[in-house]
């Protein structure tokens, strides 16, 4: 290529300094309030970690690839973004896994990947991590199936832009994307232009025009309603507007219900504010009063099987007016090539309150207070209701697929709490993990906000052993970082989801035996600490002690396990239907 | 479609029984001697692991999906084909980097992977383990980057024979095949009719004409050689002439080496064998002799740049014969549409032993015998000869990526002992399902064929701190199966094998710290067992009352751990250079 001295591009760079493309990339990271960075090192992508504590980073470093994706996952749905690194081949399809249900479940995730040297790829050098062939290609082809975007960097000019450009789309797909560095470029000098120009906001999403009409024809629509109601889903974390629809929520004091997904991103302590809405609640005044609303606000809509409960909560499409990352579908009718997050700001900026409708409807419920007899074996029915009166305002509650995600679906969350539970991948051993990146996301924020108090918060996960058993050495990552989490472990016995689904007693649902108190121990604590922070329970006084012993106290900083033994088959709702009918097709087969 | 009722099909349907297709696949599974298979239950498996039990099979049940695939790799290995089942989406990328793992070192897996039923995917139903996008067709575009062969099996009338066709091409290609098999699937009735035409052998390997001219240059190279070496790599095992490989080192008594992958493929305690050659050794007579050799017959290539030393241990290609699985290539000549396997096994029919050159050359070198003063720490020059002394014949013993891989090159193995390193896709983590796999193949085949003295065999794993974390968990599959296991743990600190790279001092080169002690009692052991089976040695003193330990005896089956404690710098051979190039580096970068 003919270099021209005169071109722009070369008067640019004679006009600016220059920085190591790893110092931009984690100085980019860095601008947009990201403070910790998972993954695993790798010959490849060893030269790029040298730029991350300079860069202000915090380096997790976890035990394998697939908890430092579902990590950042959790990250990403706190603070809105987060980064993992791998190496190639090897760590980032460990990775896949993760990175696919952040695709899922829209959690947006900067995925890094450290490859050979374009010295090496070019000359398709039969390298370690490649099925030496010469083939360096398969990987990427791979993640453009689980990502929004791909980017390889292989060149220092345009690398600035291609950084920011991945991170933008990031943000606007919401949704992970993939950018492929190779060992060499990570030391090569690139503009730092871009370093002064702001964080990366990618094109904004406010800026394009919303149609005045479509705002008064939703308006409209709330003034005519006689019995509206609101239901939060999940990707309502995805419109940028939670603040909006708070307003909305209060202001307007309809009936509002959440799906599994939008749990936790309202605030239930507020009076008009219901649970998970459970379309088969049968005669339930509830379900009663959803399904003859003459008007759905739906915010954030995620319709996947398990999330609708078998697609039984969807609200009628013909009263619903449903607000989604990047379309507002009215009565039917999409709209695209419009800001959601801007309708819904004018919505709360323009309404006029006294001619909304004085709703009434069926109360809420509170949550049952259970005071079971300090001898009887724990149940799921009761354990869940038992446990909520640990949560306290902003801590973060987490349920791994299974009896655990059934079962928490009836918390009553204090404000200011976040939910976390899976309803689309439900890849079970995602939980654990995630629940190290959303406490690290959330004690990050606060360290960023306030210098004072800094642990007030606890994380909880609730998780079954079979999940457990899936990631459980990402514990030890917890403890290296000295988090605030409480980690209960329900012990049934292997794999009660599949057992209620099929073959109840087959031995393939069973799982291998381990002994839960040496896990503390082995994963870092000291044997005494271990000893005074892991609790067996299998009565309700067994529980209460756990629950009342120092290290269960808020100001005591660290990883607390609490194994609650329960039934092999206990189960609720959902799962509790499963398992009957399973039994029933038993008995007749045996007639 | 019209339906012909008279079409050779239907007449045959008429003619014979059908199985469930369930049962048909695991007939087949059975028929070629696997008896172990792999997995992890997921609600769209369920319905086809109920067929397992009953068809002779033993389910391992892992505890997640690369563990499981990390497993059957290396039961493969040994076994020479392998199963694995995971579920949908979740299950299957959790498992893909160990699909990958066994495509570039060749081990035939047959991935089986339960999908949503039929029903749902031409629905395209928003199920969960998808993305909620009707899209169902992702999961099997990104296996076709890491398996030879993939079938979806949606209809009963050709099912068996797909299901005959796809494990053929493993068998073939010694790579892993991809099988999906939707849920409703599992229990349709198929005909039974190849179930009595015996095992799948798929097109025979050996039924291929041979050129005799071929055999006859051979022979001629073989005959005119004055100083004849031969090399065995790892791509050995895939070409199914072991035997006649072995009777060729036996009778010819040239000189003989191995690279690290086809270590444990020819018997070490022959006088002609060295161990794995080093180019590198610079004057040393071994790398000389090869290097002037008139004649290389090179067994099983597989050419990355960590199998051949940075390329420097690849032969002369003008002297070099070479037998891969699918072609022979003659002084870089290639010939194809041919049969190796035969070729080979016509070469020791009629190779004429008196015209062979007699030849003299260094001598095998035994194995140093160290004898440490007990009160000296560990250091990994002594090690690896230190507790070569613990192998007996028929053991297998594996090395982790990273010291235990440099460091085991040196061992000299008794007859009948495997051995297995990575050499190419070194995922770290691998090496301990790897192990699982292995160990159960081995008690598989011997189960198989004799019914006394059935535990004879230990396998040895020496496997890093930093590996040990990835995929720890494993180990209770492996005392669930009381298998005979010693687990060497090497406690350096963290990644070494990294540090020698790049970063020596970095803290990104740190992991959390564990209390390895505690990891027999997690995983499933008794306190009392556990405390018995675990063992801390930091001095040689240490390391011997280990190894004369009761549970380090031959007789004493089960999981045994040693955790070697050494020097986070610590390292022998290729990386050691590494390690002072960087030191050296700095050194000047501090002047």
């Amino acid at each position: 290529m003919i270099k021209d001295s005169n071109s722009s591009a070369t008067m640019r760079h004679a006009q600016q300094s220059t920085i190591p493309l790893g110092a931009y990339l984690f100085n980019r990271v860095q601008q947009l309030g990201i403070r910790s960075v998972f993954g695993v090192p790798g010959d490849y992508n060893l030269a790029l970690l040298d730029f991350i504590e300079p860069s202000g980073l915090d380096w997790v470093g976890n035990c394998n690839e697939l908890n430092a994706a579902y990590a950042a996952d959790g990250y990403a749905r706190i603070h809105g973004l987060s980064v993992v690194i791998t190496t190639f081949g090897v760590g980032e399809l460990s990775a896949i896994n993760g990175i696919a249900g952040a695709y899922a479940e829209r959690a947006p995730v900067i995925h890094i990947v450290g490859t050979p040297s374009r010295s090496l790829q070019s000359s398709r050098a039969l390298v370690h991590h490649t099925f030496i062939d010469g083939e360096y290609k398969r990987f990427a082809a791979m993640y453009a199936h689980v990502t929004a975007a791909q980017v390889n960097l292989t060149d220092a000019e345009t690398a600035p832009d291609q950084i920011d450009w991945v991170i933008a789309q990031a943000m606007i797909h919401q949704r992970p994307v993939y950018l492929q560095i190779p060992e060499d470029m990570a030391n090569v000098a690139v503009a730092a232009t871009n370093l002064g120009l702001g964080p990366i906001t990618g094109p904004s999403l406010g800026t394009l025009p919303i149609n005045p009409e479509h705002v008064a024809t939703i308006l409209d629509r709330m003034y005519s309603a006689k019995q509206p109601v609101i239901l939060v889903d999940g990707e309502s974390r995805n419109i940028g507007a939670l603040a909006e629809m708070d307003q909305l929520i209060r202001a307007t004091g309809w009936l509002t219900w959440t799906s599994a997904f939008g749990k936790g991103l309202v605030d239930e302590e507020l009076p008009n504010v219901h649970g998970v809405y459970l379309a088969d609640y049968g005669d339930d005044s509830c379900a009663t009063y959803f399904k003859t609303a003459d008007l759905v606000l739906f915010f954030g809509p995620h319709l996947s099987n398990i999330n609708t409960h078998i697609f039984t909560a969807i609200p009628d499409e013909t009263v619903t007016i449903a607000f989604s990352p990047n379309q507002v579908q009215i009565d039917g009718h999409v709209l695209r090539d419009t800001s959601p997050r801007r309708i819904l700001a004018e919505i709360v900026k323009l309404v006029d309150m006294p001619r909304l409708a004085q709703v009434t409807g069926p109360r809420v419920v509170p949550l049952p207070d259970p005071n079971p007899v300090a001898s009887d074996m724990l149940c799921q029915a009761l354990f869940y209701p038992f446990m909520n009166r640990m949560f306290r305002r902003g801590d973060i509650i987490l349920t791994e697929t299974g009896t655990a995600a059934e079962g928490g679906k009836v918390f009553k969350l204090p404000s200011g709490c976040r939910f976390f539970t899976a309803v689309t991948w439900l890849s079970i051993g995602y939980m654990l993990p995630a629940a190290l990146g959303v406490t690290l996301a959330q004690r990050d924020s606060a360290s960023h906000q306030q210098g004072h108090n800094r642990e007030p918060h606890r994380t909880f996960l609730f998780i079954g052993d079979g999940s457990f058993q899936m990631t459980a050495q990402e514990m030890s990552t917890m403890i290296k970082k000295n988090l605030n989490v409480v980690i209960i472990i329900i012990n049934n016995n292997g794999y009660t989801i599949e057992r209620v689904i099929h073959g109840r007693n087959a031995s393939y649902n069973n799982i291998s035996q381990w002994n839960h108190r040496h896990a503390l121990g082995l994963f870092g604590l000291s044997d005494d600490d271990a000893a005074h922070r892991y609790f067996a329970a299998r009565t309700w006084g067994e529980l209460r002690t756990a629950l009342d012993s120092q290290p269960m106290q808020r100001e005591n900083a660290g990883v607390t396990v609490i194994e609650a033994f329960m039934g092999q088959e206990d189960c609720t709702g959902e799962l509790k239907k499963l398992l009957l009918e399973q039994v029933s097709k038993e008995d007749k087969t045996s007639l």
